[in-house]
Order: C-alpha cells, then structure tokens, then sequence
C-alpha cells in the first residue's frame, strides 16, 4: 500500500498545533433512527470549512527549502482550493489556485483571503487542470494534487487516528468519497487502529464513479454523470493511487440520492445544529435511508466532511425538504367575484392556525365559471394532519377545495 | 451573594458525564471583523440543544428520595421545558412541563421526546406559569425555575468553568441574558478563575429588561416588549437572585436589534457552520455591530447559548440578510405589449449571469401607458457592483430600468 498507518502518524504530528482536533458530536436523533449510536465527526468546523487543510498541510510542510522558494499551484472547483491556499500561507509559501471561470464568487474570495493567488481560467474544470499542468511545467512549481498523492491521503488520515482516540468503540466509519482521498487515509488509520471496524463509502448517485471502477478493475471516467447539490464529491474518476486502497480496506461502498442528500443536511442543521454542504451530508445522507446495515451495537461514525455552503442555497434546500414534509400546502378555492370573498376564505384560513405564504387572486387561469374567481394560496402547516384538518374546516365553511399535490417535476 | 465558585464545582462533579463539554470554536473570520481573538463557545451543541439541560440537572440530581417520589413541574415557552424534561428522564423522575397553548409544535414534540408530560395552558406564558404554581401546590411537586434558583445558576455556571479551563487566555465573555441564569452562574465562575476578565450581558433592544431593573435597583417588569426574534432572552423581568449578581460581576449590558441579531446567525451559520437560535447569536451580534470595545490584545469568548430554532424560520433569515446585502434585487422594465418582449429582456438578463427568481408580467399595476406592460424581475446576484452592471446591461441594450429599492417595512 502507498500510505501507512506511520506516514499517518508523522502527518500527524506535522500538522498538529495548525488544524482543529474537530469535535465529535453525539447525534441522539440519528441513533435513534438508525437503531445504533451514530456520532458526527463535525470535520466541517475545521479550518477552512473541511478536512481539505490536513492533506495540504502535510504535503507543502514537507518540501524542500528549493521547493519552497519556487512555490505550489492548484487546481479546483471547490474546498482544496482553499486548504491549499491556507496551508501555503501557514508555511510562508506562494501559491497559485487555478479555477474554473464558473467557479462561485464566495470560493473565489475565500480562496483569496487565504492569501492565494487567483487564476480564473478554462470554461470546464478539466480546462482549468490542464492550464494549472501547464504553468506547473513552465515555472517548476509543486503541483498540489486533490487525492492523487501519499502526502494528501496521509494528512487526510489524521481524521481517522483521531476517531480511534476519542472514540475506540467505534465499530462503523461511513465517509464520503469523490476522488477518494479521505476515504482512504480514514481508513487506513482505523484498520491499523479499530478491531473490526467497517469502512462504508458514500457516493452522490449522480456522480458515482467509484463503482464503475471497481468493476472495471481500474480508475475510469463516469460518463453518465448529472448535476449534485454535493459538489465536493463530484469527481467523475478515482485516483490511480486511492482506487486499490479502497478496494482493499473499503468494505462497502452506497449511493445517494439529491433528495437523500438534501434531508442529510436538513438533519445536520435541525437536529445537529452544525452547517453542512452536500458533500459533508452524503454519509448522513445514507444512514438516514436505511442504505447502510447497523446493529443494536453498532457505533457509528459518520464524517461530515465539509461546511462551505452558500446560505442561498442552504435556505432552498431546507425550504424543499419541507416541502417534501408536507409544511408547505397549496389550494385552490372557487368564489363568487364580489367584494369580501377573499376575505372571508382568508378567515376561515386564520381559524385553522396555518400561514399564509402567497396568495393569488386570478381571473385568466383555470376554466373558472363566469362570474367566478379562483384563490390560490400556499399555506404553511404543523404537519399533514394539520393540512387535512385545515382542508376540512374549509370544506365545512361550504368552500370547494382542492388541494394541489406537490411532485417532483421531470427533467 | 447566593452561589459560590464552589457550588460550581460541585454542580460540575454533579452533572459531568451526562452533559456535554461542548467545543470552543476559533472563528477567524469574526476576530478579523473585531480586531482580536474570537472563540464560540458552542454550547447550542448542547444535549437538548441549549444550556439549559446543565441547571436542571444539577437542581433535579440534589433532590431528597422524597421530592424525587413526587416529581417536578415546570413553565417555560422554550428551551427551559426541553431541559427540566431530559435532566428528569435522565434520573428517573417524573416531570410535569406547563406550556402556553401557542407553543411551537416543533417544541411541544421535543419536550415529549425527553420524556415530559406535557400540559398545554393559558393564552400568554404568565398563564401558564400560574397554572404550574397551583398544580405545584396541589402535588407537592418541586418547581424548577428557569433561572431564579441558585442550583440553576450553579449549573449554568459550569459552562464558565469549561471557558476558564480550555481558554484561560479568554479576557472578553459575551453572554446573552434574558432571566439572567445563565450569565449570572459563568460571571462567578470566571471572575473565581480568570485574572481581569470583563463579562458582558447581552439583551435584545425588544425586550431590554435588565437596564431598566439595574437602573431602578430591584427586578421590575419591562412593558415597552417588541416581539423578538431571540425568544430565548425575551424575559420581561430578571429574578431576584440574578439581578444583584449581574450588578456586581457583569461589567456591561448591551442591547442589539432585530436586524444585528438576524446577522448574528446569518455569521454563525455561514462562516462558523454552527446553526444557533435568536437568543444564541446575540453575543455574535454584538461583537459584530461593535457595540463591544475590544483591545487587540483582548481574547473574546461569545457563548451561544442555544440552537433551537425551526428551519423554516432559519431560511427566512438567511435570505432576508442575503436581501440586505444586495444579493436580490427587484428591476421594473417596461415593454411593448407584444410575443417576444419578455423573452428580450430575458435573454439580456441572462447574458449578465444575473439569476432569475421571479418574474410578473403585469398590465393591471402602474400607470403604464396603454400598449405597453410592466415586467418586474427579482433576480439573484452576486453583490452589488454585479447589480449595477446587470442594470447597465439593460439599459444598454435600450430598456428603462427601474430599481425598486429594499426597504425596510414601518410597523
């Protein structure tokens, strides 16, 4: 194997003093769900909002002086960049990050708060790798690797030592995967470390590339890949380095849906209290629909990964899951188009307790009768047996209500 | 003065190992807004969500077999009935929690979990406090009170030991105050432990009953109350034994507003990835508003006291401080009343990367001229410099652009 559990260990106390020992969380509503002990190991309370400082660190603490003055560059859409940034920083260390042109505003200014310098080139992420090749080459630069290096996949590796410390009855680690180099340090630490411990990745079923290059016996590219709230795991080929380390100490690897991922976070900031972005969620994600097998005695262990999440986009994922709960209902009403119609239905409305989110008023939609108007309101509910309750206190004030199902919408 | 720093430690041997020592989080990004080192203490990754749990566990854990025979009873509108219902279950006893009829299901359902026997009443929370005194009576149950018992404030007061302890550099203590529980029990113990530490109360503007009871000398009741987004800390009047404690160890109180409380948790869940409620974030609010005066040299710790809050009401408040900040703006254009003029001036918005929320096309509103309708976008943009160039675009490209300003509403 490329990485052992002593290159671990001397990550380790190279890194030590620079990356948060990340809390690990009890989660008693998972446990309860899950019919094991779940705990969260909380990596997105670490420095730069995910465990990508770790690998950086480790690599770019150990170049050489000449390396040193020459100075690293990067490649990515996402969370390494930041590591790589902050750890150069750490060290005194120039570093170039290049980013997709698409790359969001918020990652670009993190980046540069890190004290990297910004590139902003290729109109794909692969562009922007083959351009960061390109000036590596030209200016004799180290080239900071996602997963693809024993220096990262060590550093990454910290996390599980520090899962066998504070938790040795462990007997479940579930970890996302993108690239794979999480997975692997993770699980060479608690293999050397844990007796009987699992390793189960998880992968957004969107991008689920890991599988396919299991089968095939060797890192090939996932072409069929969809668009993932979890961005940080949307690697479309394993590493030539990480891929037989997962098939050696990975026991299981699942997928998880959009939707999946979405309650993953809803759960994490409800229940959890901590923010996570897709990514981070997967492993909850995948507890949380019965895809990964505990007994009673289990204690598991799931690592959420990262937090660098937009607040837009965190405020619609929790708004959708509600959605999905039934917190959020719609109805149609007919009245008579006279003064004090909406208002009485508003009134009725009101009795019931429930909110109103919007109201329209319409004259052009629907066949309506003549003389009639429709009311369409989106309502905020306790819960579907609120909404029925609030169905049925309409219907006996005399009104015909009906109340329009919320799908998904085909694509 | 009623409890002793060693009352605290005894309170501390009394509930260790069935509370959370909960993590102290670096949160660079509020030292850099501060201009010195600021932690979190995260105590809303408390069991049950708050603080709380740690006063009712030291009250309920001293009772005589007797009073355990009996059972307790408590009032609380929040976090307080969540606690006293877990520090119960956790020694086998049974608790009576009094609610008012308005109370959150979210908090309702909680409360049962931890195994409460749940008692809906009254219309307003002093109702539901009169009742649970009578039923208190009837039974002979001991009431737990939510801040105004020295065992209470022997509990709380353990957080300020795990500060002292894990941070004794710490030379700032921010703390939200509604009763004054919870800032009563760390300022004993941080001025016991720690040299020169400055403790500083927070109150929400809304509901700012402590200057006033500091002012006239005795605990008198606020009825200037606004509603508040922080109902943990909307206490009419401070109790008996916290007030003269918070005006002989609290050095400062200060006030924060709707709006720096909403910002608050926009800030903890946005960069330091913990999800807090209203009350949590006040010290975070104020720190950021800088109604704080802190020295470069200050090391600040802010204690968010608590995390309950309903995602629903979380992604309100996310995006109406994403509105704040110019990330959504709403542009009227006129066009010609004819196919194809919305679709231009949607094409022209796209060009710009600009994100479309909502779009009205409108003839009945305004007193657009007759041939012509009103289009009236809300768009998501990046900040504000990508909103004048969205708007430059179109103007550009021949359309009268109107930028509707965000106000805010009189109440």
């Amino acid at each position: 194997m490329a990485v052992s559990i002593s290159d671990i260990e001397g990550a380790r106390r190279l890194i030590r003093g620079s990356v948060n020992a990340t809390p690990i969380l009890p989660d008693r509503m998972l446990s309860t769900q899950i019919g094991a002990t779940a705990d969260l190991k909380a990596e997105c309370l670490q420095r730069g909002g995910s465990f990508k400082i770790r690998g950086a660190l480790n690599k770019i603490s150990s170049l050489t002086a000449d390396e040193r003055e020459r100075g690293v560059i990067a490649a990515s859409a996402g969370n390494h960049a930041q590591g790589v940034a902050l750890a150069a920083s750490l060290n005194g260390i120039k570093s170039t990050i290049i980013l997709p042109e698409f790359a969001p505003l918020t990652k670009i200014i993190a980046t540069k708060n890190f004290g990297g310098e910004v590139i902003l080139k290729g109109s794909t992420f692969d562009e922007a790798v083959a351009y960061s090749r390109e000036l590596q080459a030209e200016n004799g630069l180290t080239y900071v690797h996602a997963f693809d290096d024993e220096r990262i996949i060590a550093g990454q590796g910290t996390i599980g030592l520090e899962i066998a410390e504070d938790r040795p009855e462990t007997t479940v680690i579930v970890v996302p995967i993108g690239g794979g180099g999480i997975i692997s340090g993770i699980a060479i630490a608690a293999k050397a470390t844990l007796k009987n411990v699992r390793i189960i990745g998880v992968q957004a079923e969107n991008v689920s590339a890991v599988k396919l290059s299991l089968a095939e016996g060797h890192p090939v590219e996932f072409t069929d890949h969809r668009p993932t709230i979890a961005d940080g795991i949307a690697v479309k080929r394993p590493g030539e380095l990480t891929l037989p380390i997962i098939r050696e100490l990975v026991d299981e690897v699942v997928e998880v849906s959009e939707e999946e991922i979405a309650r993953g976070i809803y759960h994490c900031v409800q229940n959890a209290r901590v923010v996570v972005e897709g990514a981070g969620a997967a492993g909850v994600a995948a507890l949380l629909s019965g895809k990964i097998k505990v007994k009673p005695s289990d204690s598991v262990c799931a690592v959420l990964c990262g937090g660098n999440i937009d607040a837009n986009l965190l405020a619609r994922i929790l708004e959708q899951v509600m959605v999905r709960d039934g917190r959020y209902i719609i109805f149609k009403v007919l009245v008579l188009d006279r003064p004090g119609m909406l208002a009485g239905v508003l009134d009725r409305v009101a009795e019931t307790g429930a909110n109103v989110i919007e109201v329209y008023h319409q004259r052009a939609i629907w066949l309506a009768p003549l003389g009639r108007v429709g009311i369409e309101m989106i309502l905020e509910v306790r819960d579907q047996e609120h909404a029925r309750s609030v169905q049925g206190h309409l219907e006996g004030a005399g009104y015909h209500v009906e109340a329009e199902g919320q799908r998904d919408w085909d694509e």
